[in-house]
């Protein structure tokens, strides 16, 4: 009985909330969206490639700042890529190749992972030896799935 | 010895790190970035507004990732209204009156903390009694800074 109740329950909520794909009233919001995510994570890792690369001098806490949003920003631009949602510089190959796109999305993901531990250090070294993967593993989704 | 070496490091520190206004190579980059932050809080905050609403069916798992992340935005756009980056939606006073600028953006991100806390409790009753107060934080300082 209960579990006859759980699973009428669910079905009323499966029906009542919008699914993922309909997150987003509009295409174009979803393409804003995740526009507005990898921008905002863009600037961050920029700052952090910048005093990696000595074009700007190491902070220790606002590479530690940037480093704690970049890898919190890693997990929202996803959503913004459902299925329907197609345009922007996204290249159709994010929806033909889906496993692939996941895999890099991941891989990026565990990248800054990292990069926030490394940034945590407070060693300009370690962001060095973290910042390399990290931008790798945005440049090869890059590469496959974003026209220039 | 040490004193001086220290207060020295610190002057050469203080010489080659830009200054917070200077986190942007250009104005435009600023006011891109407030505008991503404040649109990916945004969308979110606009999901947390619609299931307060009864607008969008409650999902408390979807609530609290909203509001997490709503909290988590709440605290970047600010870097993005350095002095020089006039523009966008942003009407003049944003740099003439920056006393209220400031109370009005502390005020919300204190009101997004305790949406956040609502959010948490999975009670959809909660997050509706935070909310309103969220929203109105947002919209007196729309009706002031921002040009429609």
């Amino acid at each position: 009985m209960k579990a006859l109740s759980t699973l009428a329950l669910a079905a009323v909520v499966a029906t009542a909330t919008l699914p993922a794909s309909a997150q987003f009233a509009k295409p174009e919001d979803a393409i804003k969206y995740r526009q507005s995510a990898l921008s905002v994570l863009g600037t961050h890792f920029g700052r952090l490639g910048a005093m990696a690369n000595g074009k700007l001098a190491f902070d220790a806490k606002a590479a530690q700042e940037s480093a704690e949003i970049v890898a919190f920003m890693s997990k929202l631009p996803w959503a913004g890529f459902a299925a329907g949602t197609e345009g922007g510089k996204a290249k159709p190959e994010v929806w033909k190749e889906q496993a692939k796109f996941h895999d890099l999305s991941d891989k990026m993901q565990a990248e800054v992972v990292k990069l926030n531990a490394a940034a945590k250090t407070g060693n300009l070294d370690s962001l060095k030896a973290a910042f390399g993967p990290a931008a790798n593993s945005c440049k090869s989704c890059h590469d496959s799935f974003r026209n220039r």
